[in-house]
């Protein structure tokens, strides 16, 4: 497998075997190509079935990937949940994060630096702890105490940050000579990750749905399943890339704002797995959503509480920020977006076992 | 597939058409008996790829088994943790709830009452959400708050008692007409589900691990693995049952006791999931131990906080009454009670995000 760092903004091309997390010569976000792509599955029954698509060693496992995708009976017969909370740290970001933390490690990283609203961050602790190095992670101040609570339970050395920007400027600016900045949302070996569940859909469906809707926030999940879906295509194994729908909470909507305009309305207060406001891959992500055929949407917190109590009142134990993407595909449904003919995958993507403290108060 | 109900006890046998939760004639604890039992495997990549031996259709699926079996680093080559807390709502119960709620939906139940020191509670009342019908629930009044508000959130009515018997007590005196109790500690049904962890075990490695050891308080899942492994020597797939090790906190240690006589010592004030002081199937379960060659092992709090530890600096975020197993396999290596060469499983069964609101405190 040959593996090389492209810029996506001035084509800056290198060798990929060092650790960089932007162009050195523009300060765009990387991305990671592979040339002579094959698929060939290995005997394992988690993410690493694709291991001939990931361009990484799995250094240490803690079960990530193939999540179950059920066809709940409260739902048309064909649209999928896929129950990316029940992944290892409980959420879709331990694809990400078992990629780019191997590849750190690889690398020669002793210490890797994340900034997250809290699931990543998790999720890269959680990581950096199974293969035995140390993890720096910085969050907002408001962030859900139990989330910061876990990632020091993890053995992250947690730092608190103004805000959720504010947490992103600190990490970056605190990168020493040796560290790595694992940066979920520039990083480009995350998506490497985050792909497999393009692979995984395929694997579980026979076929790709037409449609997938999911929250977006930074657009690490959006853009995995862009490159995934668009390598299947390149390989041969699908003929189309299925329409991507990116749902947004309102205050964080950029995706959407860079395709319809501007919105109005109260930042979300709810939804705060999704609090990203200048996601640095919003040019790709809006390529994604166009060249898919798919659309942007932004949804009230209303919209999403009443999600949240629709899937808790049917078993689906999932974090409020998850709930949007059903929201989303209500609205598709109602709008008549989506034909009642077309199969559609859901994905929820964030545990709401992490929210059990503050459950009782909703 | 024929299907009775049969005393463990006095012998009583019954067909398995209507809801029964003990024998109505010596009021001991009832098995589901199967004859003719063959193995046909599904599509299905749940635990319903072996319902060809489990005497329920499911109704409602959220997901449940095919959890992760991975060989972490930090333990001896030949050492699996099987990562049961990666189940839909956080724990191995999910496994009897899909078929036990499913099952009680089938006879005609529109209620189903459970007690539970947090973890069943929350699986009975997902699936019952799942599958539409209603569940009252009983806990000890000290579970953690947040397994409480979980409960409600998945709609069910939740009623708390002085104590984890006390609760058992207030479950059955409520009983009316039309309510089908399901009390997995007593519960046949339950343990048909919990015995697919046998078939998966087998169906992940190819053959069967020379032993198990898995935290133990009611002994659902010990008596499911037991089942499970019997019918599997039954159908002729493997030729012996591993050695079923059960790892309990101090004070609530009635299956060594039974054993190897009383204990002294402070009863566990964290592993608040094995907390049951009388179970029903107290008989079973030492039929069970003894009939594998296994043992029972008593740990101390600070034992159990030691794994618990441990397991989450290794990137394994589970509960600490679940950290009781590694606690036991440790004692057990040590001992020289299980050799070098042997073959083991360690079962993590529930999810540490549960108790994050107080992992700030360890």
């Amino acid at each position: 497998m040959e593996v090389v760092y492209r810029c996506s903004r001035c084509g800056f091309i290198a060798e990929a075997s060092t650790w960089l997390w932007r162009c050195p010569r523009c300060g765009g976000p990387l991305d990671v190509n592979i040339k002579g792509l094959k698929l060939t599955l290995s005997e394992r029954r988690d993410m690493w079935k694709f291991s001939s698509v990931i361009p990484a060693k799995p250094l240490a496992s803690l079960g990530e990937g193939f999540t179950p995708l059920v066809r709940p009976g409260f739902l048309r017969g064909n649209t999928y949940m896929k129950l990316e909370y029940l992944n290892p740290t409980g959420s879709f970001k331990d694809r990400g994060s078992a990629v780019a933390v191997s590849k750190a490690v690889e690398l020669g990283a002793k210490l890797v630096i994340e900034d997250s609203s809290g699931n990543a961050g998790i999720s890269v602790a959680a990581y950096a702890a199974a293969t035995g190095i140390r993890a720096r992670i910085y969050v907002p101040r408001d962030a859900p105490e139990g989330k910061k609570s876990l990632i020091r339970s993890l053995g992250a050395e947690l730092i608190e940050a103004p805000s959720r920007a504010e947490a992103g400027r600190m990490a970056i600016e605190s990168l020493r000579d040796g560290e790595a900045y694992l940066g979920h949302t520039w990083n480009p070996w995350f998506l490497q990750g985050t792909k497999t569940m393009a692979y995984e859909l395929l694997d579980q469906l026979g076929h790709v749905p037409d449609a997938v809707v999911l929250p977006v926030s930074a657009g690490t999940l959006l853009l995995g399943l862009w490159i995934g879906f668009n390598e299947l295509r390149s390989i041969g194994l699908v003929s189309r890339v299925p329409r991507l729908y990116a749902v947004q909470p309102q205050g964080f909507a950029s995706l959407y704002e860079k395709i319809h305009g501007s919105t109005a309305g109260e930042p979300t207060r709810i939804a705060d797995a999704l609090r990203v406001s200048n996601p640095p891959r919003l040019g790709q992500m809006v390529d994604a959503i166009i060249g898919s055929g798919g659309d942007a949407l932004v949804m009230t917190d209303n919209e999403i509480l009443d999600s949240w109590k629709t899937l808790l009142r049917k078993g689906f134990i999932i974090e409020p920020s998850s709930a949007i993407a059903l929201s989303g595909y209500l609205r598709l449904l109602n709008g008549n977006y989506l034909s009642n003919d077309r199969e559609a995958v859901i994905v929820l993507t964030g545990n709401g076992l992490k929210y059990i403290d503050t459950m009782g108060r909703i």
